[in-house]
């Protein structure tokens, strides 16, 4: 076995030091109001599509994210196919889209009928790589009529949804410059970055539109749940409306104008979402604490960082990662092998896009950064809890 | 004002004598362990996409229903579009559904970019007559290698999702004789008729493979929610794959094999429709007790009929209808106005589907049974609840 692996073991094992109890890489804390506004939901009969808890969410989280408006979803995949939708990707439009991020936002791509089109990451963020992006669009994309196509496939290249991985913000202004020179929409999946900052701006409020996510594993949780955000308010009222079924308010006509969607969240989960949004900032002090204690035990380990917020940005810590040097890439699994087999849960990053086989004869750029972070990547045991004890 | 609408209100009345309390439509009843199972996913903080709730819920459902599996979704929609993904309806093909029936159904063929193909409804049991749909299909269709073709469209004919309409089962026998004969695949949409029976066997247990929905206003809900059901094992493994982000197993690995969906249901929503399902009996009974009574009442009011089960068929009254004689449609208005301005809810059906402007030219047989449904049909209130008092 090799000594940076068990290295490795024992620093997580410095903060996390609870042998006899399964760590999992991230639960949810239910301590606030939790319990309270659903009984409430349940007491007055309001579970599902309408009632207050949904309308008082999506306030409550625009509010908290400096946008005009929050619109509740079933989940972060459906408000990424919303927003998708209603920036007007059509069947045949490619998207550009990270190729290391979870499976929704390539999904989401799919059900609109366009191409993902992947684009590499880089090491500071884990996110999208403006500055490459800039010098692929150059090479292979033209502008005609302010919408951008690739001159390889002849498509429009409608849109760009950068993935804020594990918390961390992608570098915007830079990524914000890029898009408006080659008229590309900019829709943010913010499904993992819930109290993330880039200078000093809440992730999710720079893109046309923006996804989130409330899974059990995110930062805060609806059971399953997400939501839309943008500062544009006729988009806001498109995805309230094509959400709920498209149905057109009528005292008993059931009028519906378009093909809609069922993803509206339902009251009961919204509940849960406000009691959780409340306690946002005192989880985000408690991650913060947590990836202090790890960057602080990692200082003593070398061959790997533990990855840590950029000088313009505040990372909500979501999911805390490591990134093996190189020359150690070897040795993942080993140490994914050694930690879940001793009570520490661990995971490597998701397979990137591009090799997955529905994906794997999308157009892509060089994804030269992305394949060694691939590589490299350990997700250590991160819930919030973690940080107050 | 008409005669006739001041007897439907009154008899409406002597059923529900409620005059100083706003009667909804539908409403839930949680009297069971609805907060006990709720409260333990958020005391064990398993609220989310695991859980034992999901398995749970879809073990009783299976035994509830009679079929060899379920699969918990995140509601009825997406249970529709999932179920004709998996019999294979494709990009231009045409599927068969009621004209008369809820938006879902439509919307879900349009997800598979096929297209809806309206078929009429008969008045005995308000679904797909499948006499009417025997005598088109013979001027219409023709199987090629055991695939049915629209002659004029020169489309394949893949499905036919007949919808039990307020709980009343369709003529199953006879319209699984046209589909077999024609080899299109059913589908059944089972939305409104959980603890419905055609012939002693539960509605949604006769089609390739069958969606449910649990939302609010349904006869048991769980927030918002719906599942999958068939006896196949294989599509039934294929559902819950599909609807789990077609993640393969692996101890750490995020691998997908195809793009897949998020709408499995969360454990809390499974949890509140474990506590559900065990009242159901219970809600049948009194839904009964309440639908006896307004027969009996309605006797007594020429010129209206209220909607009974057939004798070969077992409904579970989700939704009671009144059916006014064709000689007076002209005052459904009238009696919707009356009622709801006196604390009575009640509403019309559907607006048709081929009348709603997104789905006005897609193929339809004549559906003239529908068309005079459309004008007669008034839904009373229904809540379970009320067959207790």
């Amino acid at each position: 076995m090799s000594q940076l692996a068990q290295e490795i073991i024992s620093a997580i094992r410095k903060v996390v030091p609870y042998e006899d109890t399964f760590v999992p890489l991230h639960e949810p804390s239910f301590q606030g109001n939790e319990w309270k506004y659903v009984k409430e939901t349940i007491d007055s009969t309001f579970v599902s599509s309408v009632g207050k808890y949904v309308d008082r969410f999506e306030k409550d989280l625009a509010e908290f994210t400096g946008v005009k408006r929050a619109v509740a979803v079933v989940n972060g995949t459906a408000a990424l196919h919303v927003a998708l939708t209603l920036v007007g990707v059509k069947k045949n439009d490619e998207v550009f889209i990270p190729s290391l991020t979870f499976i929704a936002t390539a999904n989401a791509v799919s059900y609109c009928q366009a191409t993902p089109h992947f684009v590499d990451s880089e090491e500071s963020t884990l996110g999208v790589d403006p500055y490459k992006l800039k010098s692929y669009l150059k090479e292979i994309a033209i502008v005609k009529n302010d919408e951008c196509f690739n001159k390889q496939t002849g498509r429009r290249i409608k849109a760009i949804i950068p993935m804020h991985t594990f918390g961390h913000p992608v570098d915007m202004d830079q990524l914000i410059e890029v898009c408006q020179q080659y008229h590309i929409d900019l829709i943010e999946d913010a499904a993992e970055s819930l109290g993330s900052y880039y200078k000093g701006q809440h992730t999710g409020s720079f893109g046309k539109i923006s996804a989130m996510s409330f899974n059990g594993n995110k930062i805060m949780t609806t059971g399953g749940g997400g939501a839309i955000l943008t500062n544009d308010e006729r988009l806001a009222d498109m995805a309230k409306h094509i959400t709920t079924t498209a149905k057109v308010p009528h005292k008993w006509e059931y009028v519906h104008d378009q093909v809609g969607f069922n993803y509206r969240m339902p009251n009961i989960n919204a509940a849960l979402g406000c009691a959780q949004l409340e306690k946002v900032p005192d989880f985000l002090n408690k991650k913060r604490s947590l990836a202090h204690k790890y960057s602080e035990v990692f200082k003593g380990v070398p061959g790997v960082t533990f990855k840590q917020e950029t000088d313009y940005s505040q990372s909500n810590y979501w999911l805390n990662a490591l990134v093996l040097d190189e020359a150690n890439e070897g040795i993942r699994d080993e140490i994914l092998n050694l930690s879940n087999s001793s009570n520490l849960m661990t995971r490597p990053v998701w397979m990137l896009m591009n090799h997955l086989p529905m994906f794997r004869n999308c157009p892509s750029m060089d994804i030269s950064c992305a394949e060694s972070l691939e590589k490299r990547i350990i997700n250590i045991p991160s819930s919030s809890e973690l940080g107050d004890k």
